[in-house]
């Protein structure tokens, strides 16, 4: 059946929506704690608690208050805490107990405390097992002529682990440790679309950014129902037509020019993967292409955009 | 002291950021009910149930759940709700018991249930006491030319009830009960900035929404802490710097182009009525003027524009 755009945003229950059904849905989670901090940095599903062998010199459950605390010196450092969570990962990496932890990144993805304070960092592959937020940057790219807008999208590869052949923005990527936006969008323009770095920089447009809650379905590969609490910086890059993004990894299969309405039908299949669908309907809201008289669920997904994020989150100034 | 962006954004409390204060917070008021629809319509300050005239015949108050309800027949249309209401706040005018229903408008405000279903309407100076959701629709009227992009700001008549003398957006309204945005924005642009019909609907551009929960101060005029949920369409017009908007009735003082720094400067004077700054913020954020790199408190902001709101919201497709 084909999904409404709600469908495409649909995350983590809201409590001005029903607080029961919130309150309820949020036993299904321990909070992941850093000692000395008084704020819950993630949500770590009950069945991962149960399963991950966590090392007892490291880590304190509290099963009543459904906490689980990562426990440092109280002078304890970044790059300290990072090698407490690096040593429990490493446990479970050996046990063999998730699939997500067989999809090994190599790259490092921080975990803020309130204020945007810097307390850790950890495997990429391992953060929807303790649902921190994630931070990425994603690109529009698109060419606008007497026919209307059309749009780079890119098909994965059919050999990428997450998501494996689906639509992807033209151009999007993680960013790891101390990276800024700005910059993490005109590498990934490199090394993913291989737009020339000059005209990135010169016409990429900074236009905000989406956040919401994202709970991990078989698409992603793994574990389901692990929570991805996600802040995707966002942009938009009218090219040329002259200019054609090209893959220049192993990540991309091709890129292909749509329209409007080839973007819409592709949404409504679920060809796109989920968070890049997101993007395309925040570019349709912000272009008037889903205005307020055509969709009807317009108030609805506009918030879902923009979720307040349930944890601290960071600033890049 | 100048106001930083995020103290132009700050509304009521968030569950996400303190639950405890959020609960507190929430015993200052009544949920603003409807016989037959179990939910929220609006928040109504303590200090207004004990000052309002409610006829026992119309109204059911329950202290100890904090609600208050308007009752009427399980078969009532709204029209008949309509009558209730207005026979209602006809009674606290006579009484003279709130500064805000002196401001009378002579014009109706809808409120919805579950689903978008319209209920009844009410008095707009009224919509304040009671605390329910408020529609409008606001424009940036905008030139560009080499040295950047320039502001078409009015500043309001000293005559205006509420906010005289401070900056507004190029065009700003409120949607009465029937009204979708984009008429309302059309109309709107020829009655308060004398801008050509022709050329509004050609070129206005719907950009998305801003939602948010003000909470009225002494600038409003009027009793102060009365919540005010607003829904805000928001539009763009790049104008060519031909067209000049031009006051047309006794609401605007006078417009001003003014440049990025004029506003950025008169925001933090806090010169800009409250929910127009909101809006010129957006602006900021979509165009690349404010972005993660220079603007410290970006997820904050973005998240407190594109609030869920706490009641049922209509749809106008």
């Amino acid at each position: 059946m084909a999904k409404s755009n709600l469908d495409l945003v649909r995350d983590f229950p809201y409590y001005e929506d029903n607080n029961v059904v919130y309150s309820e849905n949020l036993k299904n989670y321990y909070a992941f704690r850093v000692s000395g901090y008084d704020v819950t940095l993630g949500y770590i599903l009950n069945s991962v608690v149960e399963k991950f062998p966590w090392p007892k010199d490291i880590w304190s459950i509290d099963s009543a208050a459904q906490t689980i605390t990562l426990v440092a010196a109280a002078d304890a450092d970044p790059a300290h805490r990072s090698e407490l969570m690096a040593q429990s990962i490493a446990e479970a990496v050996k046990a063999g107990c998730f699939e997500v932890l067989k999809g090994w990144r190599n790259e490092k993805y921080p975990v803020y405390g309130p204020g945007g304070e810097f307390l850790l960092e950890m495997e990429r592959c391992a953060t929807p097992l303790f649902g921190i937020v994630s931070y990425g940057a994603h690109m529009t790219g698109y060419v606008e002529d007497s026919t209307g807008l059309k749009f780079w999208v890119p098909r994965r590869a059919k050999t990428k682990q997450t998501y494996p052949s689906m639509l992807d923005n033209t151009v999007a990527g993680g960013m790891c440790t101390g990276e800024i936006p700005f910059e993490c969008i005109v590498r990934e323009a490199m090394e993913e679309a291989s737009l020339p770095e000059d005209i990135v920089r010169a016409s990429v447009k900074s236009v905000g950014c989406v956040t919401y809650v994202h709970v991990r379905d078989s698409r992603a590969g793994g574990e389901i129902d692990l929570i991805q609490p996600e802040v995707e910086y966002v942009y938009d890059l009218k090219l040329d037509p002259s200019v054609v993004p090209k893959p220049c990894d192993d990540e991309v299969e091709e890129f292909k020019l749509l329209t409007v309405s080839e973007v819409k039908e592709a949404l409504a299949r679920g060809e796109f993967k989920p968070n890049c669908s997101i993007i395309m309907l925040d570019f349709f809201i912000r272009h008037g292409i889903l205005t307020p008289e055509n969709e009807p669920d317009y108030l609805d997904i506009v918030a879902r955009l923009h979720r307040r994020m349930p944890h601290p989150t960071v600033t890049h100034c």
